[in-house]
């Protein structure tokens, strides 16, 4: 299933939404339903005061907890916003707060082992809707969320088979109403696709500024200034959150580490190709590659602006000193 | 030496400069130079019919003309900015052309094939500062250059030992008058630092790209529907020009293979960690890679905006529909 998104709907989807975890994308989403009107309550639970604390400063809840369970008490649908580790000890804790008909749903970047983790926690007659909202920053904590994150990204849904059709269908109108386009897909093709278009990106970029910091004939410093040849770009990948992606390569290992070999035996091919100095070989990869980019800026999911529209963005920080 | 920038200097300082090759870089210089009066008469050359009669368009110069040699007779600097591998070519070419104290210089991407090609066809008077602006994006011709692009930016030169001091004096005052800092290295420091910050990052840019591209369990659609969780930011290096890539991998072999032999050692760490669980080596990693992306953000080489910027680049991609 595909679903365009249309614009708002412009009514409540579910009566009480809470959010466990008011992160980037917790706080997102809050700030995302309350604007379009796509709930009526919004209940915040995190773990950590200070976070709670923050959220409450930000205003993006109707109530604030400390304790899951007690959030989730009396929600229509508990969506976890946490790392895809805490997926297993946060279903175990709400389980018994559930009211029947009640949709749980999450936002990790992976799917199969949430599915394994979660499913088997939640009691009969609350119904369990698998969600990957496929949009973010390199920013965390609840001060970095904001209300169009989700505005024309994909949201990928990944019900179990034999699952409440009409779950499904709500959690889709919610995502719908704020801004996302939604795809439904089972959670090992989600796994698949995810690999490649994140995982294994942030993995390697993660690796190659760690490679370059541990350099000793260039220095830190050196690798820092002259940055704007390409390499500030991996900088921003591997700044993203260590424990949600610690989490996302522990819970995807088989997907990543199948794709992580596609990857290494094509750079192993592009190494000889430098050493031999095939120059046709190289120039064919080059060229075709360019290609994907144009599909990317095509369907809306890139800005138009070459560098992404940095120097827009250098031009308005220069205006804000 | 490291001269930092400290606003325009205010007076030309060259007469006559000859741009050869009008793209991304060949147009910002001469946008830069003209815009802040660092020349008094600026003639464009380029092989290419099609593109000069673009840049006359865009009355990028004070003449045009398809032959370098004849650009270059006068000219108190003439600076190539043609891929790498056209260099020597283009030293053949103008050399006889040159007045006796012109300076030719370049701004190649890689320092140490470009001295030994272009050095050798110089006649004896004419000074040689070769030199590599760190600045550009993913587009490329005539009409995708800007004046600000050096701003900020650092420009390195690596002049030949016992080389004409004044010379690569006055080449650092130019690049400081058009925005740059500026910092002097040798040739084979240059392509160590630059492998790393740059040609590896676009090596493997390019790889992931190609890998995605030929995938089957995953279609192309896919890719770039999902693009948005860290693949699309690959895609815009991996659609910078294949010609310029393709001839800096091809003269930068040794310090290319070098670093990406530092890259695949540290990945395949990285492997097996995923496989083996270790959910700390890979925290430690995340954690540590996000200091260098601070150290980036701090020195202004790079946008304090989260995401580069890019939703305030949408917001203008919206309001120009």
């Amino acid at each position: 299933m595909t679903r365009r998104n249309l614009g708002p709907a412009g009514e409540a989807v579910f009566d009480r939404l809470t959010i466990i975890g008011a992160g980037l994308i917790g706080s997102s989403i809050a700030r995302a339903a309350r604007k379009v009107g796509a709930i009526k309550a919004i209940s915040i639970a995190d773990r950590d005061e200070d976070v709670i604390a923050r959220a409450r400063a930000l205003s993006l809840g109707d109530s604030y907890f400390l304790s899951a369970r007690e959030a989730a008490a009396g929600a229509d649908i508990v969506i976890f916003c946490a790392p895809v580790g805490a997926n297993a000890e946060l279903a175990a804790e709400v389980a018994p707060a559930l009211k029947p008909g009640a949709v749980v749903s999450d936002v990790g970047s992976v799917k199969g082992a949430v599915v394994a983790a979660v499913g088997p926690y939640l009691p009969e007659g609350v119904h369990f809707v698998p969600a990957h909202p496929v949009a973010g920053t390199e920013e965390s904590g609840p001060e970095a969320g904001f209300a169009n994150l989700f505005v024309n990204r994909w949201c990928i849904l990944t019900p179990p088979e034999g699952g409440n059709a009409g779950a499904t269908e709500r959690v889709a109108a919610f995502w719908t109403a704020i801004g996302a386009n939604v795809e439904v897909m089972t959670p090992e093709h989600h796994d698949l696709v995810l690999a490649i278009t994140s995982h294994v990106p942030h993995l390697i970029a993660y690796n190659i500024v760690g490679t370059a910091a541990d350099m000793e004939a260039v220095t830190r410093s050196e690798v820092i200034k002259f940055s704007a040849g390409g390499f500030r770009d991996f900088t921003r990948i591997a700044a993203s959150d260590p424990t949600m992606w610690r989490d996302v390569f522990l819970n995807n290992k088989d997907a990543v580490l199948e794709m992580l070999g596609r990857f290494t035996e094509d750079l192993t091919a592009l190494q000889r190709m430098i050493r031999r100095g095939d120059g046709d070989g190289l120039f064919d990869l080059f060229t075709r590659t360019r290609a994907i980019r144009r599909g990317i800026v095509e369907v809306g999911q890139e800005t138009k602006a070459p560098d992404f529209g940095r120097q827009s963005a250098n031009d308005a920080d220069d205006a804000a000193r």
